[in-house]
């Protein structure tokens, strides 16, 4: 988890694989970069974009060494091209005034430069648009309250932290203007799998009629999944919703148990929002529908 | 916040108007009374069993003091009552291998007895039934994760806590057969206050068919309030959600900082959730529709 955000997991997967291939001895060199990707696959199970940078990778990598770097180098740059272009897309959905909610990170610290769902933000702030952020806080690992708030902070751009639980009473009260989240696997009837809550809030959205759009590259869309179901989730430690990493008064880093001693926790990493609540998706070749006809449009690679 | 819980700060609250009439001098003694009625409805201002018990206490009060006392005595008892009566009948919608969500705590450590949402839980198990409870953590102040976490270690009762944001994606697989919650004060049409997220739950309940069963005690109906718009909702200080209470791994209770320094966070205390998504309303009178015409049958007092 050192490594989190779905652009920056692919663009990392990608050079970790091409550190294979030039690590691995002539003799077995096919046979040592087969069990690389399978190590490095086994590390993020719902992550698109580390299955696309990985067999990328690989792929280049069966021709030579240099190309397999070349590659992933390739793969890193063309990640921060598309989210410059999400941004541009996304950007003119924003209105002057709006009222933007967030969940979880996809802003710059989740992909090699703008990022997906934050880029349409930043472009926007940049554009001159006065915007207002809401920031869902994201639990389990509090992506949102700590990098969301933290990057939004550094750019400038009003905004404030809210509790998970508060995205549909806000919806409710005519408060969020639009939503926009990123994605971790997309298949290819417009079924979106990202960070657990993000269905609640589509369902929501849907209720109060709050466009809810998922920013994300095309490499995140995985046509061999026909529908979110195909979708592998992550489950991870309930160590997570247990306990929090935190700040004490004196700046000292502090673990500290914020449940009931003796209880255990379930913790899905992700969940899968289905096409028919997904206003859009914003990708690098534009604004699309959540649906079959239009991701076939994209002529994603079929490999 | 030492006393919370819709029951348990109802029957706090008639206590505290007795009190007030013990302590009044005879002198100005009316306007002493009214001086603490005030004073103590300012604390809590969503709750309806406060104002109820406050306003009970108050006119047995222009009484006698002996009468203030004897009323406010009378409603911690009649809380008791209400609270079995309402597991009697909240227990009979709970079929064995039930699997319960609930948010918040509306258990014994909300009430004086069993609780609300938490009664037909506590009379299931007693009955027998084998159940298991989801308990959402219910940020930002985590009384899920703590309290009813460890009431239902107590009176061991199968059970784990989940991230709020995990709700609606244990809904779309099939894993919730019911969702039973609290409430701090229900409007004459059946909207229903509770605390923030229950909207979220019950929009998402009601987009995967899982009956939302609201368990409150008649006390809890404001019919003064035509809809829940006209009930006023608790907004809380943003630290709550910036900042974490928690015990170390030496067993040192220790206060963190969980978000990003310099961002602000928007913390509603409550929402409100419309009548439309609510299966039924649980009281001590039988389970209700939420609804005007059902709720009118109860004949709660005017006044």
């Amino acid at each position: 988890m050192r490594i989190r955000g779905a652009g920056a997991i692919g663009a990392m997967a990608g050079y970790a694989m091409a550190m294979a291939a030039m690590e691995a001895p002539d003799s077995g060199y096919i046979e040592f970069l087969l069990h690389a990707r399978k190590d490095i696959e086994a590390t993020r199970p719902t992550a698109r974009n580390l299955f696309y940078a990985v067999e990328e990778v690989f792929l280049a990598g069966l021709s030579s060494r240099p190309e397999a770097l070349n590659t992933a180098r390739l793969l890193a740059d063309k990640d921060a091209a598309d989210s410059r272009q999400i941004g541009e897309t996304g950007s003119t959905l924003i209105q002057d005034g709006f009222h933007i909610e967030t969940h979880c990170n996809a802003g710059w610290l989740a992909f090699v430069d703008y990022g997906t769902a934050l880029s349409p933000v930043y472009l926007a702030h940049e554009q001159g648009k006065n915007i207002f952020v809401y920031a869902d806080e994201t639990r389990p690992r509090n992506q949102g309250a700590r990098l969301t708030a933290w990057e939004l902070n550094q750019a400038g751009i009003p905004h404030t932290i809210i509790p998970d639980n508060a995205g549909a009473w806000l919806m409710s009260k005519g408060k969020i203007d639009m939503m926009i989240v990123g994605a971790d696997r997309i298949a290819s009837n417009g079924d979106v799998a990202n960070k657990i809550g993000t269905l609640e809030k589509a369902i929501a959205a849907h209720e109060y009629h709050v466009p809810f759009y998922v920013a994300a590259p095309t490499s995140t869309f995985d046509i061999h999944c026909e529908n979110g179901d195909q979708i592998p989730i992550e489950e991870r430690s309930g160590d997570e919703v247990l306990y929090m990493d935190g700040m004490t008064e004196t700046g000292k880093p502090e673990r500290v148990l914020v449940c009931s001693p003796g209880s255990s926790a379930y913790n899905p990493a992700f969940d899968v929002t289905p096409a028919k609540f997904i206003t859009g998706i914003i990708t690098e070749k534009g604004l699309i529908g959540a649906n079959k006809e239009s991701i076939s449009k994209l002529h994603i690679p079929t490999r």
